[in-house]
């Protein structure tokens, strides 16, 4: 008997549910309060909608997947709130940064609890092979780590090139996006090779939305980003549109900028964007983009299951690739 | 068919050689490099021959303890280097810390990746039961954190009780020896209730040995200690020396150590350890320390193997206590 397929507003509506209901109690309130904090800040809940997506579409129990989808959205959130110490950032989705509000240390600890918990929320599920489920998330964890290292290391180094970005944000990004959907395909019991296709559906998807990422963060609507706009291009950020910029800017001004550490912010923000208009690699920028959306859409029509089954994973990359166009 | 019970020399053997053989390889390197650094410092290597202890004692697979061992003593280290940042030690086993070779950021993501690196070690064992190793070692992990922040609680707050400075010690030290006990105890096969009382065991030890840990921070041979001796001091860390010097010194000298921000090291460390000495707090200390052994000990007699099996570990318990007397 088949189930009745979830569409996308059902998902959605099932999973910001059981993200909200998250309340991490316990003592000393100095280190669960602001792991409650950053859960309530909200975000687009992407990466748990995906498990139960994914665990739908191959028709498993989305009630056990719920548990998985909880595991990997506060992992995605302790990832967060790590990378806001190492980068400095002052704001998350609008408001204070837990190191902003609590200090350093507060950060560093509420941090690592958020990731024990996040092994708690998984462990809570009921799995064919738990040590599955694990492998993968424990695989994902630890390429968002060497990612995050990446990133890091390339702020001071000058020479990067797009591959090696591009896999920066494979492993920072979209590893996640993929082992959360091939949790849900594991957790259904889907064939090894409908979880690859769906795992390489959700890299290549991870992809395209970081390239979006880096553009809303010179082009996007402050009100709307979370984030301070331009603080890529404060930070020498070698993103795409950066790497681009200086391969094709003859002007020199992206290498002036690059040597030069005492700046007025507005001025180096405004100065970088209009080199990227001028050079077109914004243009560009959203090309890539669609590159690896198509590539995924193509590993999603591989995947052996009805095509009204593919539903709701189709209107999800749908609202993804739309978010900024 | 009884197994052959290994000695206490041939499981740390065993145990040593395990952890000496880990080498975590990946790229990037800067994330790599510290973490094999901190695990190629040495240490006791407790925790992990507390899991193959427990385990052999049941009669178990110490092969498969092996496993857990490993992640058990991979934790402990991660929550060595992030403790390292929050407390701004510099030294660790004699050597420089994580944060103070490679810089806070590198200190906190190798950290993470020894987290998530640790749950890999534990994955890779074969468990009748692995949900159950997973929850016993997420308890403590989590508890870890707890202790870890009421410690920093203390240190700016001024009243502590003896009853307050015990529970921190048990959730930051002592629940991990307990757990390490009862994972060797679940792998094998042990009855709930010897289980129950293996991490008992566990705990109590832990106590004892965290107050001997105090005692020797104040008295401890600089050259054996590997950390910076007075440090508590300096830092207005409520032990159980400082809380009860505080009780009994009728002099005013603690308080006014409390009150007093700009000091010489040397002057506050002579000063305060000779009030430790007047009121007899070391004493106090070593007593302490004793009950908790006893009362670990009286878990051990309760504990349902032929008392030939319980030798390894009597061995252990006395090497301990024997560390510094």
């Amino acid at each position: 008997m088949l189930n009745k397929q979830l569409s996308l507003d059902e998902v959605m509506n099932l999973v910001v549910e059981a993200i909200e209901s998250i309340n991490i109690s316990g003592t000393p309130k100095e280190l669960y309060e602001p792991i409650n904090y950053i859960l309530s800040l909200g975000g687009k809940r992407l990466r748990p909608a995906l498990v139960c997506l994914s665990c739908d579409m191959f028709q498993g129990e989305v009630a056990s997947a719920l548990h998985a989808a909880k595991g990997i959205e506060v992992f995605h959130n302790f990832s967060l709130v790590h990378d806001d110490i190492m980068d400095n950032a002052n704001l998350r989705r609008g408001k204070e940064t837990i190191h902003e509000k609590w200090g350093n240390n507060v950060a560093i600890l509420s941090g690592d609890a958020m990731l024990i918990k996040a092994y708690d929320f998984v462990l809570q599920g009921k799995y064919k092979d738990l040590s599955e489920v694990l492998t993968i998330f424990n695989q994902a964890a630890i390429e968002v780590c060497e990612g995050q290292q990446l990133d890091m290391d390339y702020e001071t180094q000058n020479e990067v090139t797009v591959e090696e970005y591009i896999n920066m944000i494979r492993l920072k990004t979209s590893v996640l996006l993929g082992a959360a959907l091939k949790i849900g395909a594991v957790i259904s019991g889907a064939s090894e090779e409908d979880a690859k296709l769906i795992y390489d559906f959700g890299v290549n998807m991870g992809v395209g939305f970081q390239l979006m990422d880096d553009y809303l963060d010179a082009f996007g609507d402050p009100e709307k980003f979370g984030k301070k706009v331009g603080g890529d291009i404060i930070s020498n950020k070698k993103t795409f549109l950066f790497i681009k910029a200086v391969e094709l800017d003859e002007s020199g001004v992206m290498n002036t900028w690059l040597d030069t550490n005492d700046f007025d912010e507005k001025e180096k923000v405004d100065s970088v964007k209009s080199v990227y208009k001028k050079t077109g690699v914004d243009l560009l920028c959203v090309k890539e983009m669609n590159k690896y959306y198509e590539i995924a859409l193509s590993k999603l029509d591989l995947i052996n299951v009805d095509e009204p089954q593919k539903k709701a994973l189709r209107d999800f990359s749908d609202y993804i690739r739309k978010r900024a166009q």
